[in-house]
């Protein structure tokens, strides 16, 4: 699945900005690939980019309009269908994040037909993807895993990306969500393939490569999340990485979704995701933490980074408030 | 997932009895449920069941018929058409266990839906599964895991379903696998669900039940297989087992399909399943471990039964040789 840039960024009716928070991803870590939004009536969003029609969208090199927000149950509003028509009459891809498939509004699949344009329903993978082999293959990957869902593992790869390429390093981020494909322009949503073929698909978004280029593969769930556990230790296995970064939000009060269910302790999560990944990758190692501490005082986010940082001998970061430089120096 | 019994089992054209393994597994473990086969010209395979038509079938009584072969490819043969069509007319349901639908056989699809009848496709989950909560539930389960695939769990399973069964304990296997779902009459294929939803399917599969119910629930993979091992894990969480019965073949000289690579060691595989195990069943603990000796002489085999029985202080067993007692016993 790959993304054709310049975006127009469709933010429809968002009530918030939370309900544009793809959206807001895309905008924030490749704002060179977007040249404006379009807000319908109502859109309580705003990424702060050129307000541009469809047509001027077009007019101005637009290739693919991204529906990077969320809608109550994840479908496709009326009042949308008119301006994602019209982009696919003016020859501009559609990519969708939504739970529906903009391919399955029949109106944009029949004009997207007549018109060879494509629509990318980036949940939904578009091909099939072989059993994974498990076998040995150059080039180096690192994965971030996480204690929980949603605790900045997109974000940690991200700017670990960010960071090598400013070092001149070699390094391509590997999307495996909605809103890290939309970022990276291509990828696997891996929690929507078959079972059978978790590890395979890994496989085939990390190929091998050469030893000078680093793969940053983007983790999902945890290996202590019940509904998820599964989708994250196929991900370990396939991605094969020689080092991981173990990430964490140290402010949830259970585990996402599940109230009453603590997290895992940062030394039982990072055992069991070394462990696992032995079968693998045998000599994978910690490259780092990365805390997301929005949540705490300075104070008491850097007490809490150099404290674990001095517990685990690791560097431990957080992006935002100290950059993944450490991270990266360790590599 | 339901089957009608009994069954009409067809086993086509099949080239050997390895291709009617299915078929075969149903003919042993539910003998009470079949009452006939049907062989078309050319059939090197033989269960020993009386050769009935599909016409002599329906007169006395069949209501599914089961085609539990395996077709080089998993396709299915044009000359299974007309037969199988016919048991439509006369009112039967088709189930199958290929790769290929028999429900996008045209011709069969048509006569279905003309007659009302249904057709299941064992190998692909005919619903949706929510997400798994991870909840404690009531009720007793056992799971069976491995070292690699196809080392025996499935057969584990229904040995310690029979042997619970004969001492009057109320037992039940649940089927994770075809073969496994037509000797059930019911499961769920966990390798085929979207990878979301793994461990919601295993939970879906083994229900809340009273304290007098035990779930024997059979296996898939291994968690150190880098091809499976995340349905392994999903179903580990899912399934929630107070028990799990290790099993292993002991002379196979690298995981399935993967040359050069080991298995785990008994050992390293027990602990990773208790360790991962504890997520969702915090007193997990190994009722027993279950090797198919099959390919050792008495001699050797009774020694490494014994050796690895003492040097884990559990009930080590052949459910073949030596049935499944030991672990029963100590349930």
């Amino acid at each position: 699945m790959e993304l054709r840039t310049p975006y127009l960024i469709f933010l429809g009716d968002a009530p918030d900005q939370l309900a544009a928070k793809t959206a807001a991803g895309v905008a924030h870590w490749r704002r060179e690939h977007c040249i404006g939004q379009l807000r319908l009536p109502g859109c309580c969003a705003d990424l702060g980019l050129p307000e541009l029609t469809i047509d001027e969208a077009a007019a101005q090199g637009a290739r693919t309009v991204l529906v990077g927000i969320a809608n109550r149950g994840g479908t496709i509003a009326e009042s949308w269908e008119a301006p994602l028509a019209r982009a696919l009459d003016l020859g501009l891809d559609l990519a969708g994040g939504l739970h529906q498939r903009l391919a399955e509004v029949p109106r944009l699949a029949a004009l997207a037909a007549r018109n060879g344009r494509r629509i990318s329903d980036v949940r939904h993978p578009d091909r099939d993807f072989p059993i994974a082999t498990g076998q040995r293959r150059r080039g180096r990957r690192l994965l971030t895993v996480g204690t929980d869902c949603s605790v900045g593992k997109m974000y940690t790869a991200l700017a670990i990306e960010d960071e090598m390429r400013r070092r001149g390093m070699n390094a391509a981020f590997r999307a495996t969500g909605q809103t890290g494909i939309m970022i990276a322009g291509g990828g696997v949503s891996v929690d929507a393939v078959i079972a059978d073929f978790i590890a395979g698909a890994a496989e085939f978004l990390t190929p091998e490569s050469d030893d000078g280029h680093w793969d940053i593969v983007e983790g999902q769930g945890s290996l202590f999340h019940p509904s998820y556990a599964g989708v994250s230790l196929g991900l370990l296995h396939g991605a094969q990485p020689e080092a991981i970064v173990l990430c964490h939000e140290p402010t949830r009060p259970h585990m996402r979704g599940l109230p009453g269910r603590e997290l895992p302790t940062l030394a039982d999560c990072l055992e069991a995701n070394l462990a696992a990944g032995r079968v693998t990758s045998p000599e994978i190692r910690c490259a780092g933490i990365s805390i997301n501490t929005a949540g705490l005082s300075t104070s008491v986010a850097e007490s809490l980074l150099s404290q674990t940082a001095d517990a685990f001998g690791l560097p431990c970061v957080d992006p935002v408030r100290s950059g993944v430089a450490a991270i990266v120096d360790r590599l």
